[in-house]
């Protein structure tokens, strides 16, 4: 029944109605409510490193605080508590500004710090990177969102996205009024991308009116974890520039890999090591963040998107667009220069942010171990190795008897599955249906994020539950 | 000719391709060029006061440096660089957080931080708030496009928009694909807004097939300045209610008030005086911001937008598009809670907040005044006093030969005449054109920014200029 605001929810812009996006969905909205009322709740429904426990490094935070505060450096006392290269550092990026954090920047982000992203990106690869291609935004989500805005002309223009997806991306083509495109990974052949898979859905997109414009890929990937190998790297440039087709690579996990037979290695290095004309020929656009790696910094929003062989006046249009909400913020933007530069050997704080960094990525790489260790030793549950990334994406093998009370309850059985956990445990997943997945098969996302210490108390309960879960809802025939 | 490129510049949406947004446009990039060649440029063309020399306040910045490295906190040393209180609230801050302020909060901005803007609200209109109808965002002109990507279904969905008008308005609107339907200010009021014309532009939209949703306006108002009576925002109100249309209220500008015959007076504060029905009927969206007032943060990205009379799920729906981005800037969020809850009296630093806040209000009160009148003292000039806000907005009466001579370059007029302002002194401004304005007439829009010691200069070197500017392009009757 009409409630008669004009604003109705039944009278709002339809693409917002339409759009889900299960991270912050159905589990964490009852995982809160929960919270509320007292239960203990270890939220693992986000990549969000410092809310488990993780702590800040130390150096970038210093030079942080000196850039809110450039005041403190007038102060005689400041060495007490502030090493000498931490104060040298936050002078070159307050000098990169106009005023301060407090002042907009450029709308593109501060040159200098964008000057900084392409002696990263010169480093990290080999080849040149022009920071006139480079886009600073309040997290790499806001990127995203822009470059599709731009792509996305009408409801007939198709995106390519992986299933299993984050699904800012299924969330955002829906915002945006257009066509989400699936290829499938293949779970078996440890999440593997398959040419052949992305022929066939773009033959079936064509088959129905959809102009497919751009193909997303996470690398490492969000659930899946997997990395990609040079070779897939290679395909995946040549079918786009075959099919004409945007390349869009999340990489916000290159910093998070956590087996040495498939290092990162970046789609636009791949694309210049083919020479021309290929390396000329495809429109690449390359997402990183502050977010994730060691640093975690999730909370303060820094990202940026870097354009290969875009065309200038395309690359206008997205300034123009970025000029409307004047700039990112200042304070995040210098997290990235700190991030893509940091101290080096022979810097006072060298040591210590070794010390830091390092002991956070071998973590994550023992709990990537310990997780997916935990999954496999439990009943009907299969768990590809978190190769890369913060999640791991188990595949739950649901007896029928569940999938029926779920049914009966009115809600997808993983959805089903994961509230009980939630209920039993209090651990907070998202659900695989949250992310897509092969029909008839259910999956829960965790991240890797809880402590060392807590973790092997999480995967008992888990096992717990998951091993009463089972008998209550064993087939009839492994009863008897 | 087709460039080749997937995203042509003529290939893109088509909403991207149209949108305009005349305060980073044409001027801005050509005031960047002449700075790069070595041009002394003063960028008056934005509302960014710490770029113009303006300090940010002490304290505030204390407690932000403490909240980005809270590890300060446990050096014995802390108190010889930050005063007790600022301690107290860094820690009264980071207590908010789950992890400090690199963890993603909730979508919708700490709860602490929403409660103390409720509270804020509370206290300076004598009604309570409700923090749960509470959306921080990063900076203000977020949550306008949210609010308005909500609002706008579909090309016959109009929204009321004052001209002159701030563009991010005409620019989120085209972005969005609905219609901008405008309401003329009436200059010769001092921009007064009059229902009479806000009546005449609905009845016209309507006689179109407009469905009109939206009303926004802008109190005090961008480029305009003019300060709303009580009478004034009762008769919107009214207005908005029989019309069924939902009341924007960008109120920005609420502590930039440079005249005491109109006080800032929030539209909420209006609504709920008029008791029900009228106090339950209005749907009711106002917007706030770090960025203005005598703080002038901008470049953290700070904002909120309070949701008065709307339905409960219509607010989920604006949660949920709020979840995909996971969460505003942490640090921006805390600056926020600093602006709505400042030091008090009794608190060690508020005697310095007190001065240094007072001071700035004052100098902005100032050069309202010194800019008025030195625009006032021009030929061809006429000037509204700057009531609030941070622009003066001349009209500046161009002679028929700069009219076709401005033609001749195929530029605007009052383009042109930014332009020849913009070599000649390095004044880089927006033309009146960026906002709207009446046919037939020309504005320019600057800030009220420049430092008290620049302005004398500033305002002799805009006087030279368009004397000499008017001698050559007289009317060939004034020449004899």
């Amino acid at each position: 029944m009409a409630s008669g605001k004009v604003m109705d929810p039944e009278n709002l812009n339809e693409n917002v109605k339409k759009t889900v996006y299960a991270v912050r969905g159905e589990l964490y909205l009852r995982a809160s409510e929960l919270q509320k009322e007292g239960k203990k709740i270890i939220f693992t429904n986000v990549g969000n490193p410092h809310a488990l426990g993780q702590k800040p490094l130390t150096f970038p935070r210093q030079v942080m605080a000196l850039c809110q505060a450039p005041f403190l450096m007038d102060d005689p006392h400041v060495g007490l508590l502030f090493p000498a290269d931490a104060i040298a550092k936050a002078k070159h990026y307050l000098s990169m500004t106009s005023g301060g954090v407090g002042a907009y920047s450029d709308s593109r982000g501060l040159p200098g710090v964008r000057q900084e992203v392409a002696n990263f990106i010169l480093q990290r690869d080999g080849y040149p990177s022009d920071p006139e291609n480079i886009f600073l935004t309040d997290g790499a989500s806001k990127g995203v969102a822009q470059v599709l805005n731009a792509l996305i002309r009408d409801e007939k223009d198709g995106v390519l996205v992986p299933i299993p997806q984050y699904p800012l991306y299924s969330a955002t083509i829906q915002l945006l009024g257009g066509t989400l495109v699936p290829y499938y990974l293949t779970e078996e052949e440890n999440w593997g991308m398959s040419i052949n898979e992305l022929r066939r859905s773009v033959t079936e997109a064509r088959r129905k009116g959809i102009c497919v414009r751009g193909l997303v890929f996470i690398n490492p990937g969000n659930p899946t974890g997997q990395c990609l190998t040079e070779k897939n790297l290679g395909e995946l440039i040549e079918f786009c520039i075959q099919e004409r087709i945007v390349l869009m690579a999340d990489e916000v996990y290159q910093q998070n890999v956590y087996q040495d037979e498939r290092p990162f290695i970046s789609a636009r290095k791949v694309l210049m090591g083919m020479g021309p004309p290929a390396s000329e020929a495809l429109e690449l656009v390359s997402f990183h963040t502050v977010s994730k790696g060691f640093l975690g910094e999730c909370g303060q929003r820094g990202g940026y998107f870097e354009m290969t062989n875009f065309h200038p006046k395309t690359v206008d249009e997205l300034y123009k667009v970025s000029s409307i909400a004047l700039s990112p913020n200042v304070s995040g933007q210098i997290m990235m220069g700190l991030m893509v530069n940091p101290p080096k050997p022979g810097d006072i704080s060298y040591p210590q942010y070794e010390a830091e960094s390092k002991a956070i990525s071998l973590s994550l790489r023992k709990r990537a171990h310990i997780m997916t260790d935990g999954f496999n030793a439990c009943e009907n549950v299969v768990c590809n190795f978190t190769e890369g990334a913060m999640y791991s994406f188990p595949q739950v093998k649901l007896p029928q008897a569940a999938v029926a009370a779920a049914k009966k309850a009115g809600k997808a059985p993983d959805v089903f599955y994961c509230l009980r956990l939630l209920e039993a445990t209090g651990i907070s997943t998202v659900p695989g249906s949250g992310f897509g997945q092969k029909e008839g098969t259910f999956h829960v996302r965790t991240t890797i994020l809880p402590s060392e210490k807590d973790m092997p108390g999480i995967m008992e309960s888990f096992k717990k539950f998951n091993q009463d879960f089972m008998a209550q809802y064993a087939d009839a025939k492994s009863k008897l």
